[in-house]
């Protein structure tokens, strides 16, 4: 694709993203032109439907997150870190990105509507195992832990804790929420010798990542 | 209210939550009406529109929950045996109880379109910190947990873990998952001298609690 095409559908995606997070999958076409500053006819040239978009914007979400979790891989010590920072670099882009937010509450909407969409969470469940299998090789965690059930909680309490703070706060509260949630996992999951150190990164504000923002 | 009143009202909430759990808020009145059995005059009678009904299934799931949470508080020796077996209940109530899926579905779809329905929530971590508080002052909780935090991460995580556990198996591995979820979360709350016990609670399949259907 030309680098003009490639910005007209990074701008889309983007306008997209930041109606379907305020008004839902109902947002109109003429809302999603005018957040993305676009023509009508250059939305039609990268997408057929407001469908096709909406699972653009759902793909570019689970993309960011498949980045920000890539990148902050490559600024953690070990594994055990990584498994505490990869969480807050999905609340950082929760708070910040507007991709983050417009892919989740349209994952949200169309998996209630049409059938759950799978793919995103499934994807981000085995990342975590990964991460999860590589702290337990390092000897970081507990002997004994279920680490195929640590994923798959780890997502699903991760889920939950952010939707009940968009429900109650506007995840204004979720940063701390999230380091409520490992100050009650860690210590069950996290061995004695680097408890203290990753119990102290779980109550920092996350990092600054550089995932991209489309 | 007459009992037959009564009963059509209970009929035409039963069948709403049942399209609902199907369709969604997009079900139609042709679809609800079929499911309850009921005519379109005794329907109107009872409710003046969707809207209206949709709320009242709503409010029949957190009725149910809220009978359920009292049912188990008899059943219960200890407060925190009652944590794990309230979580049991409404694991349960969704597993077995079409008003219970149905008034999730609504929760989740009508708090994306119109704004977060909070109070079945706040109601609920307001519940789970009672019983928390109880076990607490029983002393078969850590010192220095905090209380108000446990009470919104098991809210919180038990409602991800029900999405995740509905998404990717239609709730066939819920029970299994929450299970997993005290696992994770047990060791670091509960206090050493009860600790096996209640982990040999939360590995057995819920009670049949005798909560009322509607």
């Amino acid at each position: 694709m030309q680098e003009r095409a490639v910005l007209t559908r990074q701008a889309a995606i983007l306008g997209a993203a930041k109606s379907f997070e305020k008004f839902g999958y109902s947002a109109s076409l003429g809302t999603i032109l005018q957040h993305a500053g676009v023509s009508k006819g250059a939305m039609y040239f990268h997408f057929a439907s407001k469908e096709e978009l909406a699972h653009a914007v759902i793909e570019a979400q689970h993309a960011m997150a498949m980045e920000g979790t890539r990148l902050v891989g490559t600024q953690s010590d070990t594994a055990v870190e990584m498994l505490v920072l990869v969480s807050q670099e999905m609340a950082r882009q929760l708070v910040t990105e507007p991709i983050a937010r417009g892919g989740m509450r349209l994952t949200m909407e169309i998996g209630s509507m049409q059938g759950p969409i799978e793919k995103p969470y499934l994807d981000w469940i085995d990342a975590i195992k990964e991460i999860a299998l590589q702290a337990a090789d390092d000897g970081d965690i507990v002997k004994g832990t279920d680490i195929d059930a640590l994923a798959r909680f780890i997502v699903g309490s991760f889920t939950g804790v952010q939707i009940l703070s968009e429900m109650l706060t506007g995840r204004a509260d979720l940063y701390e929420r999230l380091n409520q949630m490992w100050n009650l996992v860690l210590p069950t999951i996290v061995h004695k010798s680097t408890l203290a150190h990753v119990m102290r990164l779980a109550a920092l504000p996350p990092h600054k990542s550089e995932a991209a923002t489309a």
